[in-house]
């Protein structure tokens, strides 16, 4: 079951907490694992929950992974031409034997020159802009392509990083942790993606990820621009 | 649509993180919410996914809160006796309109006095110690008795805030947050209560969180002794 693992999160500010929270909480379960919270330094990042988050490690002072994990959020744009970063996620990348991300994170993979020919997930309102990073958009909820996994929106991370535990280490571990987070999920209403909340509420919820880029980064850049 | 509100966590050293994030990013993403996270002092606070949070309050500089949310997690059984925090939870659930929790959090507070009388909510491995507070345990996933809402275990976090969205705020807002997050979960595997994952699963996943607490708190003390 258990072939420990060096486990590492890119953080930057305004990230979304819960695309990091879901795969940090099942994957620091698995016995032997260490999980590392990375970033240009150590100061505190604060996230799109408010609240701020120490990082372990630095660029420079990060080993080389055996899993990296980027998520997404509201700064994810205006990291996305961030050298130092860049540089972390492709040098990381091309040595981890696990390259994966939730939400947006996959936008930054691709940025990073991760992505190209491979099919990938994104949160659903930017899984478009893969395709300028010569990725394969899509839609599925968690997407596997030789050794990429990524997730679709926030919540999307929960799915992604059980079905990760049992690829890496088996499906009783998985199911166990399953259990453990008592994962039997009962949304209150059937809205989770476009095609179920309807066009009124695309409409309304494109408008409110669109300011809350707006707000942060005082222009309306997008992606790969 | 917008009735602003303060919401207000309790933090302390190995609670879940994933029990605060859940609740802390739909709550976050109501226009208009403040959110304060809440703890003895302002020192960074280790959660169980191993990263930490920085408190922005404690308990002598948080105003009088809305909505109160106690999350859980193994070090819920080392505080369980801890004063300040019992006198700060029973003086916030006097006076805020809503009195919640999600996970073990709501051992925290029946300790604090706050849920005699109430059905109430529990992780599936420590709902019956809820009767011990005089509150009556119920298996549902989010349980809702007059101005108390608790949660089940860790992930049901997440159900339970879009429920107390729902409730305060108005379907449509908690329907466009749950389109925000792409909440259409797709559990891998059908293991996230114990009927569904069987007895063996059970008995492994009941000696790994009596371990995590073990390994806390030096002894084996369960919640209410």
């Amino acid at each position: 079951m258990s072939s420990k693992l060096k486990v590492g999160f890119l953080m930057f500010p305004y990230m979304t907490a819960l695309d990091l929270t879901g795969p940090a909480e099942v994957l620091s379960l698995v016995d032997g694992n260490q999980l590392y919270f990375v970033a240009k330094d150590l100061a505190p990042v604060v996230t799109e929950a408010t609240y701020s988050i120490l990082p372990t490690h630095t660029f420079e002072t990060c080993p080389q992974l055996d899993l990296l994990c980027v998520p997404g959020g509201p700064g994810q744009q205006r990291i996305m031409h961030d050298e130092s970063m860049l540089q972390w996620l492709a040098r990381q990348g091309q040595g981890a034997v696990w390259v994966t991300s939730v939400c947006s994170g996959s936008l930054l993979l691709g940025a990073a020159g991760l992505l190209r020919g491979y099919r990938a997930a994104s949160h659903w309102n930017y899984r478009e802009y893969l395709e300028k990073f010569g990725a394969l958009p899509d839609p599925a909820r968690v997407v596997h392509d030789r050794n990429r996994i990524t997730g679709g929106g926030v919540t999307a991370g929960i799915d992604f990083a059980l079905q990760v535990v049992a690829t890496i280490h088996g499906e009783q571990e998985a199911k166990d942790i399953q259990l453990m987070l008592e994962y039997a999920p009962q949304p209150p209403f059937a809205s989770g993606t476009p095609e179920e909340a309807g066009s009124e509420a695309v409409v309304r919820v494109k408008a409110r990820l669109a300011s809350a880029v707006k707000r942060l980064s005082g222009e309306s850049r997008i992606a790969s621009s």
